[in-house]
Parts: structure tokens; sequence; C-alpha cells
């Protein structure tokens, strides 16, 4: 019997890989003079981030710190001080970019809310969720926020100990297969993935997901949950 | 009757000041063809981050990319790629610099966790935190681990609430007036300060700190525990 929800914030909640993609189209733009090979760029781009990971993890500053370094790097340290402002501004705007809720959000939480216990389980740069958190409205309608570092079996279950919730009472609902799925199936807790279009493809994994189920929207939830209970 | 011990991280139990303050020595010497006045430059960077701090909240990644911003600012746009590039190198070696307790840190916690539980509070980038917590060796001598974006009374209140901890069971040191006393003497909890000699000068509050006691090193706090028992 579901008790305790735990609900993805980036992409599930509001969009976020939206406002990244925005930013690195203005990053090919400015590079585009350096080199124009677009997926060529985006590779190295990725790259960066992938090797910086271990010490910047996710968020906006590391992706910022990644652009500048793939700029000088591609450009073979001749871009200018200018346009390293550029990626800079580029950044902070993203930073300050408004909080823009998926459609139907703000209404499917608070009916969640009036029936289950809500966890926001997020992962990334803490300053900047909490913002986000903040700005979304939505922090009242949550029992529990969790900001993580790592999204991986480890850390959910230090959640569901810390706050005495056993798997079985626990869902989680996230777009990520890799963070919010295949560590909570593990756990032997439920999972229900809302994909979202720009991800989607990039996350074909390899290792296995569990049992779980695919919803195309977060408003399906509660006739879900429904549909779960009077089984 | 002190139940629960809250301790910060940085610069009281592992030293973070000096590695700061080696890196902006390096940014010094770096920026000093462009601005030779080296308390003109230090004001600039320290300006800077606090223009930036609304957005980018503490820690070492939005250090790095103020000290950029400075750079790129104060020679007027002729700063390098090739510098720009040794300022992330800078912000990296700090994110991957060792972890170096504090003399007597390792002994003084292994005695007080016997006796109470212990609440790692510390404040920063989540990712570089909870890097350092493991790297410190700590980690398993404490009961909580608490990372928050911010140190101010709400924080505290709420750790506490979470941890069903009454602010007369609860006392918490740490080397910062602002961030480990002032709020936590507000709630009506008992906080010892242990100043570390680089920070110490700079954090001359004009808010009232409440009743509080000071130590020179955090290996006097069990003999202060016992004095406050034997009352």
């Amino acid at each position: 019997m579901i008790r305790v929800i735990g609900i993805d914030g980036d992409d599930t909640l509001w969009h976020n890989e939206t406002v990244f993609s925005l930013t690195q189209e203005r990053f090919r733009q400015l590079l585009s003079v350096h080199l124009p090979d677009t997926a060529r760029l985006d590779q190295r781009l990725h790259d960066r981030e992938r090797a910086n990971l271990r010490l910047f993890g996710y968020g906006i500053k590391g992706f910022t710190l990644s652009m500048i370094e793939t700029a000088i790097e591609v450009s073979e340290g001749r871009v200018s001080a200018a346009e390293i402002q550029l990626l800079i501004d580029a950044g902070k705007a993203m930073l300050s970019h408004p909080v823009e809720l998926l459609d139907g959000v703000q209404a499917t939480i608070e009916s969640l809310a009036a029936g289950y216990q809500l966890i926001l389980i997020t992962k990334g740069d803490l300053f900047d969720q909490e913002s986000k958190i903040a700005r979304s409205g939505l922090a009242e309608l949550f029992w529990r926020i969790e900001i993580l570092a790592e999204k991986d079996e480890a850390s959910y279950r230090r959640i569901l100990n810390s706050h005495g919730v056993a798997p079985a009472e626990f869902l989680m609902v996230g777009n990520s297969p890799r963070s919010d799925i295949a560590p909570v199936t593990a756990l032997g807790a439920a999972a229900v993935l809302v994909p979202y279009p720009l991800t989607w493809q990039h996350e074909q994994l390899e290792v296995g997901l569990g049992e779980y189920r695919m919803l195309e929207s977060i408003t399906e939830l509660p006739d879900l949950l429904q549909q779960l209970r009077s089984k």
C-alpha cells in the first residue's frame, strides 16, 4: 500500500532541459567562428562535462565552467575575454531563469498531497535547487525535501530509512530511468517513469530497470494510484 | 542537558580558508600585470563575489566564476584565454585539495561521539561538501549530516524539528559568529565559538550573538561539556 510518493524536480515538475538546450544553442552560435562543425562542438562540450563531473558534480555552475573550458580548447586559446563573459552571462541567465511548471503539475501535486506524504527528491546544485523549489510555489505541498548530489540506490535507502518509510510503502515518479527508476526498483519500491521529450533519447540504459510503469504525463498519476489501490 | 552536538565543517573540522587564501594569492600574482594594486584587486574580487552571491551561493565553483569575471573586469577584457584557464585550474585544484583536519579533531570527535549524538552541519556546494566529508574519514562518527545553502535561524529550526531535538538539548560548535553562533543562540540553544585564525577578523558582526562560549581549540570541548554536566 503506497503511503509516500517521491517526486523528481527537474523535467518532472518544471522545465529544465529546455533551458540547458537554449544555452547550448547560444554556445554553438558563439563558438561557430572557432569550430563550425556543430556536432563536433557538442561532442567536445559533452566530453568536457564528463571529464569534469568527478570534480564539479551536476548543476549550472559546473556546466558554465565546462562551457568556458571547451571554448578555450576548441578555439585553441583564441576565444576572447568578451566571449567568455557572454558564456558566464548565459550561465547566470540559466540560474535566474523563471521556473516554468510542466502542464497540470500544480493541480496534480495538490491532489496527491491530499492523500499521500510527498517527498521532493532532486539532484544538482544545492543553492540553485533550493532557489527553484522556492520559486516553484510547490514547497508547502511537500512533506520533505531532499536535494542529493547523486540519486543512487544508497541515497534512496538513506532517505527511506531516515523518514521511517518501508520500500513497499514508497513510489517514485520521475523522468530519468537512471536516477528515478533503476535505483528505486532495485530497492523493491514502485517507480513510474514520465519521460521528458528532450532527454528521453539520451537515456538508453545498459542496466536493468526492474519493474516499472510509464505515463505520458504526471497528471495521469492520481488515476494510476487509484487503480493500484483498488487492486 | 545537552544530548545533541552540531558541528561545523569548514575551518572547524578541516582547513578551508587556507585553501581559499592560497588560491587568492595565485589570483593576485596572475592579475598583477593588469592591476598591480593588490588591495584594490582583493576589493574588486570581494565585490564581485558579493554581487554574485544571490545567484551562485557559497562554494568553490561560484568563487571560480567570480575570479574569472573579476579578471575580465580589471583587465578591461585583455585577460587571455590561457590566463582564464589557469583560474579554472586553480578552482579545480581547490576542489581536489586533500582534506586536512585541524589538530586534534579526529580524537575529539571520537570522544564526543561516545557520549553525544553528533550532527555535521555545513554550508556550501553539495557535491564538494559531500566529497570533503567522505575524504575526512569522519562520516561514520556522525549521527546525521546536514549540508545547507544558508545557515540561518530557519534552517537550524528545521534541522532540530526534523530530528526531534529540543533547543535545550542542542549545542552548536563552529568558527563563524554569523553562521554557527547568532542563529543558534537566537533559538535558545547553546553555542561554542572556536575562531579560525584567518577568518576571525572578517566577521565582526553588527547583530547580537546572544550568550555563547569561546574556546581556542575544539579539543577543549569535551572538558567544557563535562563542566556543564556537573553544574
